[in-house]
């Protein structure tokens, strides 16, 4: 039976204060509860319907957190989705460990991106893009928001995430920094190339002065009709697929 | 001054059934009720501040509705933002007339998605990659829908919408039709191609089965890592860049 403690609990994380507070963040919905279950965090509770329970038996096994039968109605109550008839789970959050850089392809890093949506779609498209690490200003929203979670529909799961100075790790990483401006190389005409880090900046701003002046390579998205810019998420996507297609 | 009608026309256009009753819509913030005024659009009342008349009096030149002066907050009241410092305009909604195809490289036929955001937001791609025209199917989000105008930053001014029997229309055009699969060709390994139409799915069940037999090309965008799926809008944005750098 769901106490009122677990509930106290739950709603506090919606929270960032109480999540880091805690340690611990939620997630909801089936997908993204099982895509947790089959990752290496810690999950300390699993709230769920008998319907999840009987679907996903095999995920449970060897999973030592409280579990609890629930009903869809008060999965809801708990979570940001107005309807979730099978499962919410909660796990602990891993520590803001440095990234080591240098053997991967393709790496991103966010300056200060800020709405939790945005974030989230852009975990799913880096994990779309096979990439494995993303470096994010201390500004950038909270990956464990549920909003981040929830678009990232289970990506976040298969990610590493650094929040750090990033003009400090950039520029330490010796790798080719892209960044989207709208006054840079065509990506269309982009040689092939091996590695590097794409930086994306703020909604508003784009990227900063002092980052700016890392950039080594300044691309842009070639524009055939009249919109000023895309979403940051849109431009992250068109970039990724533009940098993976020259890459080995 | 404010009149308590007009108040209360504006809060009904926040539904489709009295949108369509008025045959009226209406776009918020600075930058939509620009792009609105610079627009074919028949504007028929702009609510705004003293800054924004101050800041925009050329684009008043002419026009003939009606003007009520506004404070930020009554504007904030009347429409989606939390804030809006600027302006609020209400313009007249376009016939439904069928739309000639021919002449375009790349037109668009959404078929059934349904979420206000990710059709604004495929709106502003369309008009960043040159698209003028887009047929909905009748199950489609409505244009003038606030979330889909605000997500579309003011680019649904350039584009011709036609709400339509997708099969009819499609079958009837005798053009290419591409549509997003998971198992097509490579977009990646795309040949030069002069003309055609970008057929894209509904959020959870992609296209439907009438509509994949007219299919003659179906496209994959190449994943190279673990997440299932990309977001409708994310996966119109990657195509559009893989077609038009194919067309001349």
């Amino acid at each position: 039976m769901l106490s009122k403690n677990t509930v106290k609990f739950i709603k506090s994380l919606h929270q960032k204060k109480f999540r880091k507070q805690e340690s611990a963040f939620f997630v909801e919905g089936a997908k993204n509860v099982t895509e947790l279950l089959l990752s290496n965090y810690t999950v300390s509770h699993l709230l769920c319907t008998e319907k999840y329970l009987e679907e996903n038996a095999s995920l449970l096994t060897g999973f030592s957190g409280i579990k609890v039968d629930v009903k869809p109605k008060e999965l809801a109550s708990l979570g940001t989705f107005s309807s979730n008839d099978q499962a919410l789970a909660v796990a602990k959050i891993k520590e803001n460990k440095p990234l080591t850089l240098g053997n991967d392809h393709l790496i991103l890093a966010l300056d200060d991106v800020r709405d939790p949506g945005n974030l989230g779609t852009i975990i799913r498209i880096a994990d779309w893009y096979g990439i494995e690490k993303i470096l994010l200003s201390k500004n950038t929203a909270d990956v464990y928001n549920p909003k981040v979670l929830n678009a990232s529909m289970g990506s976040f799961t298969r990610l590493s995430f650094e929040y750090v100075d990033l003009l400090e790790k950039l520029t330490a990483s010796n790798l080719p920094i892209y960044g989207a401006f709208l006054e840079g190389k065509n990506v269309h005409h982009l040689e092939k190339m091996s590695t590097g880090i794409l930086l994306m900046g703020n909604e508003s701003n784009g990227i900063s002065g002092q980052l700016e002046k890392i950039v080594t390579q300044k691309l842009t998205i070639p524009a055939f009709g009249e919109a000023e810019s895309l979403n940051v998420a849109i431009a992250t996507a068109v970039l990724c697929d533009n940098l993976k297609r020259n890459m080995p």
